[in-house]
């Protein structure tokens, strides 16, 4: 018979202890084992959030941190997709190997997801692939997005008053260009500055380190701060090994430097 | 002089005082008073989540509450966007009085905001119109949105494999028919079923009083659910007297009845 294992994933949002939610600090505690990347296969300091968040809000003296060496993906591959996949299996048979000697009656194990497991995110799709191994239940814990922090931070609403919103990646604007469908973008996960692809009038409010110490935000008319944003990010970047930026652009329907936005 | 007055728009999730961040428990206890709409002004079961959230996580003796009435929007008005404008208008009226008698020499106000303040939300926008009152500074404190809590209940991802997603609402996707940057597509206020206007093959998750304990929750291929859905919404409307709801739609680009999905 299968071990019943119930996995809790939980959005623990953005930059900071204190954007998880009472759900989420109860599911930390709820549970009897924390699944925890080893430190250096993420980012040291996104591993420091992660730690402080465990130390700031686990109680449960039963509750047991595993560690697990997190694989890498093949950069090398030429076909992205399989090579995603074959990431995800690999993911997939390290949670399995440490969930059945952690747990070998079963029980209940959370992994704590950056911002929020739906969005751009891999967690759920690599979850799925425990339901053959086990009597699986899996419960997600919903947490504030980069999106979210970066309208915050920023004190902006996301939508135009009733109007659409496109979510979508640098790569996907470079190649089809400005959508059709909406006036506003959020860009994620944009490694080459993807909005220089863009002509015409629009706003920018970008920002990095959201919620952290080191937070970087900018935001002006595209043409005026795109320069800025480009040399503070590869500074940053330089500085601290590694860079986690989003922004939101949207189209400015006004002759260019008419009034101030 | 101008008093100073920080403006706290605390977004309270959906549903539970257990989406609340650590963060927003703080921010309520770190103001004088928190700005609360009437009994009367909202629907009842969202009044009722309002005051748990205040019974459960406000300490601080000194914050008091602060009702005010809502004012309404006029239904009646042809021009939509001018009644909003108008609408806007008289809540600041509101606040503005009501902070202004509260805190005579200044202060902290605190404003409890369904999901987050980004997202189809108008208290950014009222909130702005006091600047011109107050010294005014406004801090905004993200929180979990319907659209989080819908792919939570569903324990799906928003997003195809970086793929993007179009927020809409259900006036647009009727207006607009289905978009051409997007084969994800989630529907905000939609008061009319927009997704019956849709031709061709689509999944889709829908969820009504999400995190609330009447929540429903129906998914499938549109075209099987479409009924049940217009069905279990207009049952529940009535029963409740009012309904807040949400959907996702993903395009199916396979032929019709191939396989389960």
């Amino acid at each position: 018979m299968k071990k019943s294992v119930e996995l809790l994933l939980v959005g623990i949002g953005v930059g900071s202890p204190a954007q998880l939610t009472l759900a989420g600090v109860d599911a930390i505690n709820r549970a009897d084992i924390v699944l925890a990347p080893d430190k250096g296969a993420e980012k040291a300091m996104l591993a420091e959030v992660r730690r402080r968040i465990l130390a700031t809000v686990l109680k449960n003296p039963e509750t047991r941190i595993i560690a697990y060496p997190s694989p890498l993906r093949d950069a090398a591959a030429t076909d992205y997709e399989a090579a995603v996949e074959r990431w995800h299996d690999d993911i997939a048979a390290v949670w399995r190997q440490r969930i059945a000697a952690a747990l070998p009656d079963g029980g209940r194990a959370a992994l704590l997801v950056w911002g929020d497991p739906s969005l751009f995110d891999s967690t759920l799709r690599i979850a799925e692939r425990l339901a053959s191994d086990f009597d699986l239940t899996v419960e997600v814990i919903p947490g504030v997005t980069a999106l979210q922090a970066l309208t915050a931070a920023h004190r902006i609403p996301l939508n135009e008053i009733g109007k659409p919103v496109l979510l979508t990646t640098g790569r996907k604007l470079t190649e089809r260009g400005w959508p059709v469908d909406a006036d506003t973008v959020a860009v994620f996960l944009d490694g080459a500055c993807a909005f220089r692809t863009l002509r015409g009038a629009f706003a920018i409010w970008w920002g990095a380190y959201l919620g952290m110490e080191e937070q970087i935000l900018v935001h002006g008319e595209l043409e005026a701060v795109s320069d800025d944003i480009i040399r503070k990010r590869a500074e940053a970047r330089r500085r601290h090994g590694w860079i986690m930026d989003i922004y939101l652009i949207r189209r400015i329907d006004r002759p260019k430097g008419a009034k101030e936005f």
